[in-house]
């Protein structure tokens, strides 16, 4: 790439849209796996796709530099790092086998977005930098947003020992691999001056099916669910041979788990009505493999439980639901239920300024201004739950994410983008 | 055992419970394992039995000798075998790491009983044979009733050729080894003249839990419950991100199966109100083990379904409706199920006049004339469905049966004996 010719050159759609379709080839072809990308965090894909941003940006003229966490900060050539910035952000790493767009898309609308504002060299406008985190996949560490918690000292001593996978090197000689401070991040040390930060905005695709379903090119997030889990409850009851125990005298412990989800079903529905924000679901259940047999009540079911709202106190409230339902079951049924620790994810607000910038923007594009919220996590929530007021932009995306089959196109992308210039250009630009 | 001296005996009440006790300890002493019971069908453990059930007759001046299938049949001194008899039978074998009860149980009765009658020398009555039967447990070579069935040429080609536990030696090989006619059996042959049985009465103890919680020491069995079952069902619907598909998008696999499930206990309820003889059972569920997880809707979940009843006509009405219920739950949750082969065992009615002599002999005895279905299967089975007129007593058994743990008391045992004994020399004699 011809570093000089590129920055006198003037903005031009066409060329635009040919830059995002090289950099997505490019990037898909660099860090290709067989089947679909593989961009390990700290490791070749992720150093792959981040050698990629930093070769496009260095060659239209902007600055690059990497943070403590080895994060890629990219700055405007006049851009000195130190006045209070948008930052445009998403990550560059992907699951094993994973899609091209999944981060792909918000990191490369981050670098087109910087890289139009500085051909046009506007005047007067509040820096604009782009930020490509690393690790924000839980796939390899178990813990998600390993780059924006490294940044903001929110890593646990624990995740720095968790191992590849559970069996491979540590997060910490990961980190150390790619030169981050890993003494700062061990002391749980800030590494982010919050004063540099005016806001957050990330693209992403969406990793659910509601864009298709509705026919939205592009939607604003209102915020990002945070959940409540059990990963093991057991239901315990007798278990019993099928053709000599009557009902009346069974303890069926797979019917007291039916019971229980359809009656959580049915809750849900109601709130649903009443218009509040959750998702509920039992993701495994199964009775005993080892003791399970077609003619034996079972004794015993094993399931999960998992509720995501971005309301922390419809959470709480339903979490109340359901345990008052397992207190109902149990008494009908003579089963009782045990449970593992509950785990909480809180829940992050999208800023409501930032919403209401990108609605506008949105009308004048002539795109849709649905909201929607996000039901996967993104680095846009700990930016947010540290206080940088947060955005995110959502493109249509096909077949779901963290599978090679990920299907966003390319119009649909530049309606994203646009939308991100537009805010960028407009929303904060004063 | 001093034979002639026992037969010269006269009965006393005393002496026919230290024989039960004596035979059960015996009976435990010789096949014990360690932690229960194993009598292996055509094996170590069931020929220890009979050989202890064949010293005890002989030793009573009762004559043994071994059917073509190579069960035991026991006669008194002065019957030839040729006239009509009611047939006291029960089994041998047990499962591995059994109980001492299951089959044990029906064995001495039959053996007490013939032996009273034999010290009393009736004159005039009908002759009474015990019949001790190999294989009824399906445990080694996956098929019930082996003894009675190949009695009555109902062995298929298939069953002879079953390895043991799916991998030891063939049925074909362990029939051989007990010196059966395999070359008859093989070809369906009936082996058993259908001429010289009256009836058959089979003594067991209850494996359901039924007795104990209605405080019935012996009870009187109506009919062996047939059942209907499918060994796998697949519910499908669409995997998906738990966070990011919203209710009205989602397919859940599992919320399917929650809601046949609870349309079925419902109907169930509302059936056995109308005093229909029905149970209904999912012993195995699982959502998919390779790629289940607590934050993915389930797309595909597997699980049984076995329903029972005395009652052709109930479960064919009570398919129809699964098979409705299941229609209804594809269209409401949008998912499909998929259904193996359906597997039918045929159930049996035990004969009412003997149904009605067992009362009449329980009320002269002052005991309950409760009248109860087996839930499980028996011998009992198979002669009723040649058109053996047949008929069952049930005695009361803590912790259900096919574990060490069964537990009959010598009390309740008794009280079967007198039964039975009550039932043969009143209700047959004429």
């Amino acid at each position: 790439m011809n570093a000089p010719a590129l920055v006198r050159e003037s903005f031009s759609a066409e060329k635009w849209r040919e830059s995002a379709e090289r950099l997505f080839d490019e990037l898909r072809a660099r860090t290709a796996d067989g089947r679909g990308v593989t961009r390990e965090c700290y490791d070749k894909g992720e150093n792959a796709a981040i050698d990629l941003f930093r070769e496009f940006a260095e060659a239209h003229g902007l600055k690059c530099s990497f943070d403590r966490a080895a994060n890629l900060l990219i700055r405007a050539p006049d851009d000195d790092g130190t006045k209070p910035a948008l930052i445009l952000g998403s990550h560059a790493d992907s699951v094993p086998q994973g899609g091209n767009f999944d981060g792909g898309a918000g990191a490369i609308a981050a670098l087109l977005c910087l890289s139009r504002l500085t051909m046009e060299r506007r005047s007067g406008a509040r820096p604009v930098r782009a930020l490509i985190l690393r690790g924000e996949e839980s796939a390899y560490y178990g813990r998600a947003n390993i780059g924006s918690r490294a940044l903001f000292g929110l890593l646990l001593p624990t995740d720095l020992e968790a191992k590849r996978r559970g069996k491979g090197r540590t997060l910490r000689e990961a980190l150390t691999g790619v030169k981050a401070d890993v003494k700062a991040i061990a002391e749980s040390e800030c590494l982010f001056d919050t004063k540099t930060a005016l806001a957050y905005l990330e693209l992403h695709i969406e990793q659910g099916p509601v864009m298709v379903a509705r026919d939205l090119p592009t939607a604003i997030v209102t915020g990002i669910r945070g959940n409540l889990r059990h990963r093991r409850i057991v239901c315990k009851g007798e278990a019993g041979h099928s053709g000599t125990v009557p009902r009346w005298l069974r303890r069926d412990a797979l019917l007291g788990v039916a019971d229980l989800l359809m009656r959580l079903d049915e809750h849900w529905d109601r709130l649903l009505e009443r218009g509040l924000d959750l998702v509920i679901t039992t993701g495994i259940c199964s009775t005993d493999s080892e003791t399970n047999a077609l003619s034996r009540i079972p004794g015993e079911v094993f399931f999960s439980f998992e509720m995501r709202s971005q309301s922390f106190d419809t959470l709480e409230a339903f979490y109340e639901l359901f345990h008052s339902e397992c207190h109902a079951v149990s008494s009908l049924r003579k089963v009782s239920f045990e449970f593992d620790d509950r785990v909480y994810t809180e829940p992050a607000k999208m800023d409501e300024s930032i919403i209401q910038g990108l609605k506008r923007a949105s009308e004048q594009l002539g795109f849709p201004t649905e909201l929607l919220a996000s039901g996967a996590g993104h680095d846009a929530a700990v930016f947010a739950n540290v206080g940088i007021p947060s955005g995110m932009i959502f493109v249509r995306n096909r077949n779901g994410s963290h599978n090679p089959d990920e299907l966003m196109t390319i119009d649909d992308f530049i309606c994203g983008l646009q939308l991100m210039y537009g805010f960028v250009s407009v929303g904060i630009q004063e």
